[in-house]
């Protein structure tokens, strides 16, 4: 049988992309490690770029200097009983619109956006040589910071591809983080199957499909662990293109059971 | 820049399985698809082998016939309360080590591998032309599985990869279905990176990743949606090799604030 190429779907870390600092252009970066490669060009419409929330954060600079924080009680407490520092704790808080979880040592809260995760997105890791004084918060619309990477890559290259803000989530139930979608642009982030025929000419009857989680995974299976790599473009992946927002991916608390 | 075409990863969708019947040997069909493309030949160390769940518990004949089904009482309340098949519903709570879940027309449940999924992963959907009076239940063992189809490979090309049965699963919080891992062979599930270094020099506290759940959201961006091809290989992921089971993807009940 035939190599059959076009079946392929690849994802590309982009190398290239500078340390990202507060204030720097990050799109403009973006553009010129895609420029680079040539093998890449022209971009095609159904790819779709990975940037990781870290260097998206850095460039917009959603950054607190633990310097500034005044810890309240409870995360004095909190810090003291499970080896934490108690200023990170306070931005937890502070950066929360609830508290879901705060026992065993483990902080989770639902952030303004809605997303329910660990420390709310607080980062402490990677975030510079400053180290321990210094935590990243999620940008603050990472759809709107998708759609600015999308808009500059479509001024640069005359194409207008999907672009997704990924970052590293928990879950519940399971081991391990897997990274997800927290920002879109010109993409659907779901793809909602119910009353199309399967296979077998049957009805799926509940089948809608976290496409954009599915490709932040992806992304980060090629980016890798301590790479530093910040993006990556996916090629031939089966999405629909649209105006979705990340909003989609986040369940209503009235059809969720564990909020 | 020249292309890089070594730091690519791919995702190949596996063509020619054919439907799978209870009792076909699908470690042989895999073979032959594997066998008919001679550009993914020789097979690579670092490979993967994604298999959908479906065709396995199919070959394993993981299947109930509902109309030997008699529903209890619970499972007729709650089929006619939410328009679902009791005879379904009773299969499920017959499957269930626990029931974590129950309200709203979800039904959430710890399966026998310690899995907590909706409808404790049976599965009504692409089971075949009886359609409605049929239901997959998730493989006995799926790591074995798993296993079965990673020595097959190896005595067929010489070649021993990783091997991992995927299926769909929600999640709490988030809209929509994404692949997981449940059985794996031949690698290590879990990425603990705890104390390594990350690109700045400073230890990464907890980053423990689920590498094996983010390889089954990659491949099934590849299969797609009602396409029915039920496998794909990953090539060039960044993986490690080892014995690890599924159940390193399970957090213990311990640990876990929602269970």
């Amino acid at each position: 049988m035939p190599a059959e190429p076009r079946t392929r779907l690849e994802i590309v870390p982009l190398d290239g992309i500078p340390e990202i600092e507060p204030g720097d252009d990050l799109a403009a970066r973006v553009c010129d490690a895609l420029g680079a490669r040539s093998d890449l060009l022209p971009l095609l419409e159904d790819d779709v770029l990975v940037v990781t929330q870290k260097v998206v954060s850095k460039a917009e600079g959603a950054i607190v200097d633990l310097t500034t924080i005044t810890p309240r009680p409870e995360a004095i407490a909190f810090g003291a009983a499970h080896d934490r520092d108690a200023r990170q704790v306070e931005v937890v808080l502070q950066q929360a619109r609830r508290v879901v979880r705060m026992a065993h040592g483990v902080l989770i809260t639902e952030t303004p956006h809605g997303f329910v995760c660990a420390n709310g997105g607080v980062d402490a890791s990677n975030v510079g040589p400053r180290s321990g004084d210094v935590v990243l918060l999620l940008p603050d619309d990472p759809d709107r910071s998708a759609a600015g990477i999308r808009t500059a890559i479509r001024e640069r290259f005359g194409a207008d591809i999907a672009v997704i803000v990924s970052d590293s989530f928990g879950r519940p139930w399971r081991n391990g983080i897997v990274d997800v979608a927290i920002g879109v642009s010109g993409l659907e982030p779901i793809e909602d199957l119910r009353g199309t025929p399967d296979h077998d000419g049957r009805m799926m009857r509940v089948t809608v499909r976290a496409v954009a989680d599915e490709l932040a995974s992806a992304a980060e299976l090629a980016l890798g662990k301590s790479t530093g790599k910040p993006a990556a473009l996916i090629r031939r992946a089966e999405i629909t293109r649209g105006e979705g927002s990340v909003g989609d991916l986040i369940m209503p608390a009235a059809n969720d059971l564990f909020r």
